[in-house]
């Protein structure tokens, strides 16, 4: 984490695995660079976060399935999209043979009041 | 603010003011989306911000300038930073006659142990 860079940089995919790049780390909040290349969340596996996470697709595309909606949300360049805690959602499909880029911001759920 | 949308809709530029929208704003994040024109930050203004800032830009170019900087960093689509608290610095300039987009994690201080 260099705290400057370019996120368009080194793009090339990998379909053997997706590629995470944390851009920023600070309490609370944590950014995150991802780029697939076809990956999909495993058969029957749910995303189930303790933070909010707030997507944004940059390249590619993809199909985003919430589990309390029934089919995917089909992702272009410049969606974004805010996740809940606890929303269980996972990664229905990245488009093939070309990188998918994400930016995905990770925000802690405040601390309850005492 | 939606929770979802599209970050490249509606970028038609502005010359006569920037256009600010909140995208997110949780307790210590707030993510804006700002399309500027041509805009720069008034002459000898700086920000002094409390808040930590994660800028990228996305579309346009831009000069930002770091008060401890000798000179303007150019930015390129794709390009991003992290503005630590009270770093002072200002907007030189922004391409003119097109929109200029950028995306801005505002990051709260962590309060300070007691």
């Amino acid at each position: 984490m260099s705290g400057a860079g370019n996120i368009l940089a080194d793009l090339a995919p990998d379909p053997a695995a997706e590629r995470f790049e944390v851009l920023l780390s600070r309490p609370g909040v944590r950014v995150e660079r991802i780029v697939s290349c076809g990956q999909a969340s495993p058969p029957g596996f749910w995303y189930d976060q303790p933070q909010g996470e707030w997507v944004l697709l940059l390249r590619g595309a993809a199909g985003l399935q919430l589990e309390d909606e029934p089919a995917p949300r089909r992702l272009e360049p410049g969606d974004y999209l805010w996740i809940e805690p606890h929303r269980r959602h996972r990664v229905a499909w990245t488009q093939a043979g070309a990188a998918t880029l994400w930016l995905a911001i990770h925000v802690e759920a405040a601390a309850p009041p005492i």
